[in-house]
């Protein structure tokens, strides 16, 4: 796998592209080296600027990380990085550089210290703004600061966790008029 | 469309309805009229009990409802129901009964007051545990008390919007080796 050309995204879009739930890996630096942590407990918050909320373990290596730099991104991978999704949520960065041992491509972000993962089709650049809940529900509340997109790929599938392993991928696409954004 | 028997779903699975990003619909009660509202803007938060996060803007009629009542239901619609979910989203319970308008079933529920939507292949009743970035972000923090489930339906079909009406419906599943839960 190689690391593909992205453009900016507008960041009005970027609830289109975490609004339908997809899984997504969560890449971090502590200084010393990046890691990646798979993640599907995230929401939008608000559109523009784009707000989310994410799920970080504590029982994690990413964890701490988030809370001492306050900075990660979001990738959004495709099917085709399925293996390499459930690969890199069945082991922990404190005795891995899973970028090095999965063949990921780190690539520098624009305003965050943590870098993008290449191979992914979408890329959001956060920065942390409330930890109010972290303690309690390990909850962040992250603004998407930039956002990058691969547009080769006309039509990315990606997927949704169902627990155990199970993902279910994107199918058909349907289009209802609709008054809501 | 009529409603369906629905057997009660063990709680340490209601993560595996919600984690791949479904819409929902959220059905309240003001003691008066049940109202519905569509979202997607949720996500989990712990496994058992089943704790989710859910926004829910203040500029709609459910907001105020919820934060008085502190009890929602999030049902979950098949591909089936995506007319009536984009109905729902598309006008304010202030002035219509939605469940009278779009010929749905509020069917009781068993832990809270808000109806069930009985065409909804399955329900998670929910209580509001903390309300502490709700003003700020409109952000609620739920436990689910109770899940329902329609057994009959073995292949389902979510919904999961991507903005302005354009909704990517559950396509194929693929199962992977996973440590994760």
């Amino acid at each position: 796998m190689t690391s593909t050309v992205k453009k900016t995204l507008a960041l009005a879009k970027v609830y289109q592209l975490l609004e339908p739930g997809p899984v997504v890996l969560v890449s971090t630096t502590n200084g010393t080296r990046p890691n990646i942590m798979t993640m599907s407990w995230h929401m939008m918050v608000d559109f523009e600027p784009p707000i989310l909320a994410c799920v970080i373990s504590n029982r994690g290596f990413t964890f701490d990380i988030v809370k001492k730099t306050k900075e990660l991104v979001l990738n959004i991978p495709t099917v085709e990085l399925a293996k390499t999704v459930v690969a890199c949520g069945n082991c922990t960065g404190q005795s891995v550089d899973k970028f090095k041992k999965f063949g990921l491509t780190p690539t520098p972000a624009s305003l965050v210290q943590a870098p993008l993962i290449g191979e992914c089709y979408a890329n959001l650049e956060c920065k942390v703004i409330d930890t109010k809940l972290a303690s309690k529900y390990n909850i962040f509340i992250c603004e998407v600061v930039h956002a990058w997109i691969d547009r080769k790929q006309l039509h990315p599938r990606t997927i949704h966790h169902h627990g155990n392993g199970t993902f279910v991928v994107d199918g058909p696409t349907i289009k209802l008029p609709s008054k809501m954004k």
